[in-house]
């Protein structure tokens, strides 16, 4: 049976939403210990222009810290959209490059200035200059089910996407439902359509919550053969660059399942619930995660 | 295909959570636009306690009301528990009978004072006599997937029920997750045990969304075969006799996925989105709803 990777992808899709930028040294802590939890892949920022999303401007420090005597296994990412990214996360320690493209023409422009097509032969350029460098990669199709400006994205631009990876020898690819549009049956034939083009990708799955359906979608997806998740502390995230969009799927309501259904039980799930409590006590409200408020569900609890 | 039903039990299993008891005049304003929006099944009420549930307690005269001159073809359903209620309920024209015992030991005891096997037996006895009356009749196990008080439910003790109610000659039954507990993989075994018991029972599941989980093991319940959800408006929602409960799956965002699948695209969604905004806006606190907020998805929205 293949393991099922978990992948924290809060600090950097659940922050760069946020108004407030949070402090280097707070999400240090965060990080570290999501990391001690035993979550298989931290996505630790983005490399953008931090004028563009100042939540991110740190990003570089904060791999110069956790790398610095790094004895943990836990894989630590970067979001890359350039090759100024790239070239940033080179030096700084990147483990894991994730770099991807939209399939929206209209979220691709807004997002890099450049169409779907100019935006993934850019992606497929520097995701080889990773690999060359040692890095592992990952690449992603963003609003791979729908997009909030254009609405219904054709299945035939989201495979043809990933045909570009797969001729390139990139054989991680994340699907990536930006703005929350996918359905169960659409997850389930899409995801069921790129393992056809080829049985061996690895295919990670990344579910906004915009319609209440992020969890419906990350069980079509393993239906589908889909062994990578990534999911935020107590629910945060969003794209700044997308119309409508609410927060990811909550990475302690994903383990809390899995370990119900006998998956994953080494992962520290209640080191995660008190992480995603400090996320929602920093910024004060209600988050949109389940088990950090109610704690996971007790064998026999007393009446 | 068979034809997929819904059955908005908001007016029952949401009210009955909120302290503030809800005027007549707005419940029914709220039932009558539902039933407009071309939901198959209401459930008005209850037939409980009225020092119990005062929430409640009006629910014989909104059944006067509802079914005096009625031309709507939607079925009005109530909840009873007891032999009392269904005298109550017989008498004020109830439709559809809904009525329910719990697997689970100490849940059954604190909600009705009888244990599983005595509730069962009652309850197989009124639905027996509902019938004869010429009404329709769903029967129920309620705490099907694991219970608060007692941790997880043995599926025997579940199909046993099942079984008792089979016997009886009753083949429409409801699984309900009174606590939350259920999760796909649970949902998909415990529906299909029952299919096999019998291929021709008209199966309704009933999910609470503690955990995050409503509506991934909504999914999970369509491809057991089921064709009946009971949800409610805005996720309103719990039951007053558990430990810890959250809000039910909301109907809205059921109708908008499956009318994005393709199904029961005559709902009338603006008229339920309609409907949950305003019980959102009277409780004046967040619902846990999606779509009600987000509104549908747009198939072209403007940028």
């Amino acid at each position: 049976m293949t393991r099922i990777v978990i992948h924290e992808v809060g600090p950097r899709d659940g922050l760069q939403m946020e108004k407030q930028v949070v402090p280097l040294e707070t999400k240090e802590g965060w990080i570290r210990r999501v990391m001690d939890a035993g979550v298989d892949i931290v996505q630790v920022g983005s490399f953008v222009h931090p004028e563009k999303v100042p939540q991110m401007a740190d990003t570089d420090e904060l791999f110069r810290r956790l790398t610095t005597g790094k004895t943990s296994t836990t894989l630590l990412s970067g979001l890359v959209l350039n090759e100024k990214g790239l070239e940033r996360g080179l030096a700084c320690g990147v483990e894991m490059f994730c770099l991807g493209a939209s399939a929206s023409e209209t979220h691709s422009r807004k997002n890099t200035g450049m169409g779907t097509e100019e935006a993934t032969e850019r992606i497929v350029g520097a995701a080889k200059q990773a690999v060359a460098a040692g890095r592992k990669v990952q690449v992603s199709v963003q609003s791979a089910f729908g997009c909030g400006f254009e609405g219904p994205v054709p299945e035939e631009r989201v495979l043809g996407m990933v045909r570009a990876y797969l001729e390139a020898g990139l054989r991680s690819i994340s699907l990536a439902d930006t703005a929350g549009h996918a359905d169960p049956a659409q997850v389930e034939r899409l995801f069921g359509a790129v393992l056809k083009l080829d049985p061996g990708v690895e295919c990670t799955c990344h579910f906004h919550n915009t319609y209440g359906l992020g969890m419906a979608n990350i069980f079509a997806a393993r239906r589908a053969g889909v062994t990578s998740f990534e999911t935020s502390f107590a629910g945060l995230g969003g794209c700044p660059f997308t119309r409508v969009a609410a927060g990811n799927v909550a990475t302690e309501d994903l383990v809390h399942v899995l370990q119900r259904q006998g998956f994953r039980t080494e992962v520290d799930l209640e080191r995660l619930i008190a992480v995603a409590r400090d996320v929602a006590a920093h910024f004060g409200r209600d988050m949109q995660g389940y088990v950090h408020r109610t704690g996971p569900i007790a064998t026999k609890e007393p009446s």
